[in-house]
């Protein structure tokens, strides 16, 4: 069997660095031959995590075809979110808990495939099943994607399988998980080296309610005094974005991603239909809390649509 | 949860069926409701095994929406090969050693894909990674399967997987396995059942090459005396389609499938021609034997063609 690469989606986060450094790592003792790579450069909390465990980001590639005829994909399956020239080449192994869309194969493949949290809790349970033992610093890595993906067992795609995963890495790694992982998740919010604007723009979306051009903003943390420390310059920003642009007003999210609390900040006109929408009121900081809401989608936009427009 | 049903592709073979069964009882043990059914009668080998281990044929189903939310799919992934309201349901579990074609999910799903010879050796594993014991009689309908799609582990998709099942489940089911096996495949073959017009027409098809009609039948046995004692009565019931359609020749393919032989019988006009194609002369039977022909497609037909048209 001539050599195969291994790598996970575009846009890589820790999972899919850590699943390719693994399911490698498997491969190799069963004696494949296997490299892992990646489609793109490694975000801040991957970096937090491999210089922790003392690894190496894996080499990115554009594409495969010039190198092999056979790849393993982790984390991902929909042809778009993976290499470009992936229909030049033969998948003979997949690990993914996503849903499958649009992946089809010449041959039957090996794939393992369960709704869990993380991709790598899927690679744990293989190395169990099989006997392998985890390296200690690979184990650090699979733990680090295991706490990004499910926000410390915390989100609600955590299952129990991605819980016993956890404990038995950290036993491997030799780490506090909980400790580790808040500061792993601290690093990968990296607010600090964000600008005012970055921060409150960086995922912005302008609606049109009523008659009225509403900015809402979303920014995740571990710690809302992250954001709120700065609240001078925040405030400055979301006020320069809108006389620019001609926003009314211009709402921005601050989510605790370890509690699932959002701190809501509000500026520029119709404060009064933000506070209806929410029926609470903005503080003399022009802030509300807002318990349990995390998505801009589901939990922010229908109240306030239904506030300015209803 | 409710109650799920798990089944195999349409037209159920042994391992369809086998599989069906044998998943759903590893997911009963597991916790789940689930009960094996099945798109449409079992054959005659399936029933031979079913006999064999006192176990009772799957329930016939033609939809199951109107049953169930969710299912478990065994054996295929194509829709078209699968119950008609498939998309009616949800998939929650797949265990396949097809390839993926057009099986799409909107949630992600259990699923583990094997490129082994047989579906019931991927779930002999499932059975011994999870410590659950197999029942004798369903340890025999598995046993059967893996010989059903191996052909008694000759076949070439055959792996070490495949091996290594066949000697658990043989001894878990009590019983010998190659002696078993050739029975049970004597019994899916059931030659003595049809018709000698069946047997050299059921699935012939006609070739036109240069100007001659050509029609090529095929017939699978364990034993090629099964066909050949029968044999006045085949050229018979050859010379009379010969007749009645004004083919120039017949050619029956009549294979072995335990040792991939095959003897080829050869009636009407042109039987030069036939010899030149495999090199090799007709004996006083007018037969020939062709070690390691199984396909007419891929062995057969090309030969032929090149020797009339050439």
């Amino acid at each position: 069997m001539s050599k195969e690469l291994v790598f996970g989606h575009q846009k890589p986060d820790t999972d899919t660095i850590a699943a390719a450094m693994a399911f490698s790592y498997y491969q190799n003792q069963l004696g494949y031959e296997t490299e892992a790579v990646a489609l793109g450069e490694v975000n801040d909390e991957t970096k937090f995590a491999l210089n922790k465990f003392g690894m190496q980001a894996p080499r990115v590639v554009e594409t495969v075809a010039n190198e092999v005829d056979a790849v393993m994909l982790v984390d991902h399956n929909e042809p778009a979110q993976s290499v470009a020239d992936l229909d030049q080449v033969t998948v003979t192994h997949l690990i993914d808990h996503h849903r499958l869309n649009g992946f089809n194969t010449a041959q039957p493949l090996w794939a393992t495939l369960r709704p869990y949290g993380c991709v790598s809790t899927i690679i744990t349970e293989l190395f169990q099943d099989a006997h392998i033992d985890i390296p200690q610093n690979l184990a650090g890595m699979m733990l680090s994607a295991i706490i990004s993906d499910t926000l410390l067992l915390k989100s609600p795609t955590t299952t129990d399988h991605d819980g016993e995963a956890v404990k038995h890495l950290a036993k491997v790694a030799g780490v506090d998980y909980e400790e580790y992982g808040l500061q792993m998740l601290k690093a990968g919010t990296n607010l600090a080296a964000k600008s005012d604007e970055a921060i409150v723009d960086g995922d912005a979306k302008t609606f049109e309610l009523a008659d009225s051009k509403v900015r809402i903003g979303q920014v995740n943390t571990v710690d809302l005094d992250d954001v709120f420390s700065r609240q001078e310059g925040i405030e400055a920003a979301m006020q320069a974005l809108m006389d620019e642009n001609g926003y009314d007003t211009f709402v921005l999210i601050v989510t605790n991603i370890l509690n699932s609390d959002s701190d809501l900040l509000a500026l520029g006109a119709n404060l009064d239909k933000v506070e209806a929408a929410f029926d609470k009121k903005l503080n003399d900081q022009k802030r509300m809390n807002l318990p349990g809401v995390v998505s801009r989608k589901k939990q922010v936009v229908p109240p306030l649509t239904k506030a300015f427009e209803g």
